[in-house]
């Protein structure tokens, strides 16, 4: 790789006026430097989030799964066009693990949603997440942060459905919604249990045609699936129901189910209680992050290690003991 | 509880050379101080563990699992009478999630298997796993390491199969054998495939009388469910078998397989490798582990991070700011 050296940046201020004015293309970069791995960049990006925080979290945060080929794009642009004419903003974000290498996958994002993307109500963006699932929440997780600012009041995440940043993806949503296909017999497949139980909303998409049979008969088998899963802390029951993206049937019922699941957080206290409890959820992920990062990335650490992996391997030194010594030393470092 | 003060314990060397004497009293004594929380008994556990740790290692370690009905203990004491009579020193762990709050399963252990329980040749022990999965790595594995100093040369370490511990018995032992029932139709029932795909052997028990038939089916079905599983590092291909433990029918199979298997995997090398990094990621689990505590365990950084949780919840500062802000008033410390 050739030596990146960043173009011009502003001064943080111009950044945080640009986003909480609205101004697109100043969000645009202040999220590329969110993104960026450069040391100076990341304490711009610091200040930049810690000054727009105030004004971050109105917004509903809705994380959107489903494995390829269920119609996702389609649906998120139909869905976003529909938000857009209820009067709302609407930024969405992509996390597509097949872009960290091919940067064709980021520009096939760009031109998917080609109605939506013309729109000065709706942001889009594919979000780069690095290389750990601590990317995922903390690139993601502080680029929503400053959609909100920027005055986005919904935010849908998109994710592929096959990886485990879906996982990472609700620890930051409000509500998850799964887009799902009418299949051969085998419904279920394709897509993990552990999302399947994450999920406040199956949607079975592409139910037009020849289909509304199958997805009629898909939707009372997920209804059934679902029930045997144990009540959501949220007090909300996962509903099912059948959707064409492509001739905008089914469409509005997400936005009305999205509305009352809205309705019933905010009145039993689930609403904030969950964002509270993300929020500090998001720190703890972080803290044990930076304490591994401090402790592996030392120097005397790093040679310790290597003398010890050796010692272990012979039996010269229990691997728990070895452990402890360790650590001895570490404390003795500061 | 009742302030709890343990009884006169030995010296260091006493329990040393007891262990290396085969000494069963001195190595039950030297396994509760393992296993025992006192900060006085760790010192001494940890003292113990080190001396021993040459004379260690010098066995077959076998992990052993299956459901609650398949038949475990009557496995285990066949397969126990039968490595006796071969020549060999059976040491038997068993770990029992259960017996953590309940004393009573633990007496149901010491007399479940009472011909070889008589035997000098065979030690059963109860393993205290503690109520962490890295108490099961710990205890069990220091456990193991002093059953291994004297004497016992085949390590039978027994789970449920119902929960976690099984990955951690899998990073401990050198062959994995799941034990299962022929079912009616649905035979990968009740065994969750991460541990189907942990194991070296799988064998149908209870293959006898009118289950004959039904366990050859099983037989077929497990052999072609394991052939989707990617081939394993250590070269060799899970086996499939039948037996009936209470009829003692294919128990002589199952040491055949398991010595196949040290064969090949001591000529390709894959004991070994194995073993070291076995070694290895005990050490790094251990790292993790001792570096959260002094973390956590640490009175200002306790004070400091509720501080911090009513920040980030009131938005005053973002999760990713506080958590590099504690880190480095943890920093400053020491």
């Amino acid at each position: 790789m050739k030596n990146y050296k960043p173009k011009n940046r502003l001064t943080p201020k111009a950044y945080i006026d640009g986003i909480l004015d609205g101004d697109r293309v100043i969000l645009s970069r202040a999220i590329t430097i969110i993104e960026s791995n450069l040391e100076s960049d990341k304490i711009l990006a610091k200040e930049i989030v810690q000054n727009i925080l105030p004004n971050s979290g109105n917004s509903i945060r809705i994380g959107i799964t489903g494995v390829p080929g269920v119609g996702k794009s389609t649906f998120i642009e139909v869905f976003g066009l529909h938000l857009v004419k209820k009067g709302h903003k609407v930024a969405i974000l992509s996390i597509d693990p097949t872009s960290q290498r091919s940067r064709g996958s980021i520009l096939g994002d760009k031109t998917r949603m080609e109605e939506l993307a013309v729109l000065q109500e709706a942001y889009i963006r594919p979000s780069a997440s690095g290389d750990t699932l601590g990317g995922v929440s903390n690139k993601t997780g502080e680029t929503m942060l400053l959609c909100e600012a920027a005055g986005y009041d919904v935010i849908l995440i998109e994710t592929v459905g096959v990886g485990q940043s879906e996982t990472a993806v609700h620890g930051m949503t409000d509500f998850f919604l799964l887009l799902m296909l009418a299949g051969a017999g085998d419904e279920l497949q394709g897509i993990k249990k552990g999302i399947m139980e994450m999920a406040d909303m199956v949607v079975i998409n592409k139910a037009d045609g020849d289909n509304i049979t199958m997805s009629k008969l898909a939707k009372r088998q997920y209804q059934n699936a679902l029930h045997l899963f144990p009540a959501a802390e949220s007090g909300w029951s996962p509903v099912v129901s059948t959707a064409s993206a492509i001739k905008n049937i089914g469409i509005a019922k997400v936005w009305d189910e999205i509305l009352k699941f809205k309705t019933l957080v905010d009145h039993n206290g689930y609403f904030i209680k969950n964002r509270k409890h993300q929020q500090i959820k998001w720190m703890y992920n972080n803290i044990n992050e930076e304490l591994k990062q401090l402790f592996y990335n030392s120097k005397d650490i790093k040679k310790e290690l290597s003398i010890l992996e050796k010692d272990v391997i012979a039996s010269e030194i229990s691997p728990v003991k070895a452990a402890q010594q360790i650590i001895e030393k570490f404390k003795k470092s500061f």
